[in-house]
């Protein structure tokens, strides 16, 4: 008899009175600017994730798998100790909670792209000309609210520029559908065809949202169609309540992390992206919960943005947020983020992500300070995204023994 | 839903112009010859390691699990990306394969003794008295050709001394059959007995053939019948093209690296054992390929021999060679063994190897120089065989990222 992961540590999850600091610095592992030079957080002055580091016990994480650099959606859910590899949430689904919007189990979410079609149907911009999120929103808002079959509501939300989603809710749906971006300009929008019996019906109640949503569009210059892709259950995810006894709270200033955020079953709390709001609204959030996922995004844009000298003067500054949090007073914290993104490579990276547990129980590493380097010896070894919950539920008295 | 490795990497590959070297040290592993000395590795003088390891990442790599020995096949499929035990491959298909044997999907291989029979049928050798090659490969090619069941032709090419192999090759066929070796003397050989319903044809086929071998043999004092073992269908693998949009060549002067390289799709260029040959060739194959996998064999070799100081020759010969090679402008090089193979073990061990990565994207390592005890603080961590290749497509620009 094999018992899998997720039902192993739910079975030895168990309430305790510890309070746990889950602190994602987006983006916060990085690369050398130059051969044998630091990389950001190392150049960066931080003594706070130093003196936690060398009273705690540090590693290296890798979220997905050796290689492959990871998206928010799969970072995320890897650090809130689900499998990613076994957790496929669809492009339709992670874009409609990266916006916050409040899927429900059942929900088929897709995303829209607004294009141009010509008088014969065909398109000549699947971008519809790239047009402004000023233009795009209102667009988005005259598509919202169609019925399609009579019981099945769709829900459209802008995303930005040209994009949109939507949301089909209704009974018996199946997100199991081919996307409608024929990929190329000069032919007509594929039908949606159903990639399983199962989801039979569903194409073609996505196929009288398109007809309805296009004679919507009617007289539009640039925006008078719109091509469906990457269609999605949502199937919805056990909570960290459920999995884990966690009464879990998140304090993020960005939707994506919203979405990811209670999509496992948190509390949350839009912050500002200020040091001030973040910990105003995590003492807030300590009043009725034991487990608060705090999100520092600039880190990652910073890296993005190839802004080697700026990305320290983030993580810098999340280091002052960092010390700003402690005075709340928690039992456990765990800082780490959900994967690098280096100056020097402008995007998310496969490479490994740092990572430290500060908590009663902690061994010793075998450097000092909070760098890659430096974690390369830490007493957590190089571990998996996914198995930083269950060691941070062990330090909180929050797993039982497994077996006699 | 859950998706696996391969899965992943197939949907994440991508094509790019970068240049690959694949450089393959056999058995370049070791252990000390006196406590507290150092390794083969660590006490040759390797300049073009140790430079690359310094600018680039080092790690250990274990082929298939802890303590577990690989022989040729897994060692280098798992270098290749391939799960070692997701991808199996029986004993004759690998020695088919060995000696550089093109087998085709849908043939069944098995592995030859010749042996000695009494005038009962019993048999008195299992061994046939350990003739030399220069008895047995003619004896090898008497049997070459013989058909049965009218459509299918058994192909038989000598191995080394008493050992050959037979390719059943016709439509059909299935490899689920039992050796025919009875494992002691004094009793007559099995008959080919099928394991599987499916097997049933292809059984009495292995049966005919053994019939009309014996009669081929009629009169031979020693070799005078034979035993089949370890039959197995081979399946084909998928080629690094299909599964990482790699033009893949190989450059190898053995046949069993041939033979592996060409069943994961590898054009292969048969080099001499000498620098030059390797060097050229490898020029060559860049002119249409963009992966170029190398194998450097002596090494192996004199590990085997138990011979501590030839090992350290010949891996300061791979270090010269890889220099070489390094003039002919790679973007990304890796460097590492299928196996370790200990000079004072004299044999392939399970100990990991040594491996580096060099490219536009590494982290610093924690000790310098490229050697067993350096390795344990490199920055790619410890990790198996089959994660290089993933790692070596990422820095060089070959995977997309994984999820929004």
């Amino acid at each position: 008899m094999t018992i899998d992961r997720q039902s192993l540590y739910r079975s030895l999850a168990r309430p305790a009175d510890s309070r746990i600091l889950y602190y994602v610095i987006d983006g916060i592992g990085g690369l050398p600017r130059e051969p044998g030079g630091g990389t950001e957080l190392e150049a960066a002055v931080t003594p706070t994730l130093d003196r936690l580091a060398d009273e705690g016990s540090t590693g290296l994480i890798t979220p997905v798998a050796p290689g492959v650099a990871p998206g928010s959606g799969p970072g995320h859910l890897s650090l809130f100790g689900f499998d990613p590899l076994a957790t496929l949430v669809g492009r339709g689904v992670l874009e409609t909670l990266g916006i916050g919007f409040e899927l429900r189990p059942g929900d088929v979410a897709a995303r829209i792209n607004f294009c141009t079609l010509d008088g014969r149907g065909n398109v000549t911009d699947r971008r519809a000309g790239r047009i402004s999120s000023e233009v795009g929103a209102p667009l988005a808002e005259r598509l919202d609210g169609i019925e399609v079959g009579g019981d099945v509501t769709c829900l459209v939300r802008h995303v930005k520029e040209y994009r949109a989603c939507v949301i089909f809710r209704g009974a018996g749906l199946d997100g199991r559908i081919a996307d409608t971006d024929p990929q190329v300009t000069g032919v007509p929008p594929e039908v949606p065809v159903h990639l399983d019996p199962a989801a039979e019906r569903t194409a073609q109640l996505a196929a009288e949202f398109i007809a309805a949503a296009t004679a919507r569009l009617a007289g539009e210059e640039r925006a008078n169609g719109i091509l469906l892709r990457g269609f999605d259950s949502f199937h919805g995810l056990p909570g960290l309540e459920e999995l884990y006894r966690l009464k879990a709270a998140a304090v993020a200033a960005y939707p994506m992390y919203r979405g990811v955020a209670r999509a496992v079953g948190m509390t949350v709390f839009e912050s500002a992206d200020t040091l001030a709001s973040r910990v105003e609204l995590t003492r807030e959030a300590l009043g009725a919960h034991d487990f608060v996922f705090v999100h520092f995004k600039a880190t990652d844009s910073r890296g993005e943005d190839g802004d080697f000298d700026a990305k320290v003067e983030q993580i810098e500054a999340a280091d002052q947020t960092l010390a700003a949090l402690l005075a709340l007073d928690f039992d456990v914290v765990a800082v780490t983020g959900d994967h690098s993104t280096p100056a020097t490579y402008r995007a998310h990276s496969w490479h490994p992500i740092p990572v430290l547990i500060w908590g009663p129980h902690c061994r010793a590493n075998g450097a000092t300070g909070f760098g890659e380097t430096a974690c390369l010896q830490g007493a957590l070894g190089q571990i998996r995204s996914m198995d930083v919950l269950p060691l941070v539920l062990a330090q909180a008295g929050r797993l039982e023994k497994f077996g006699a």
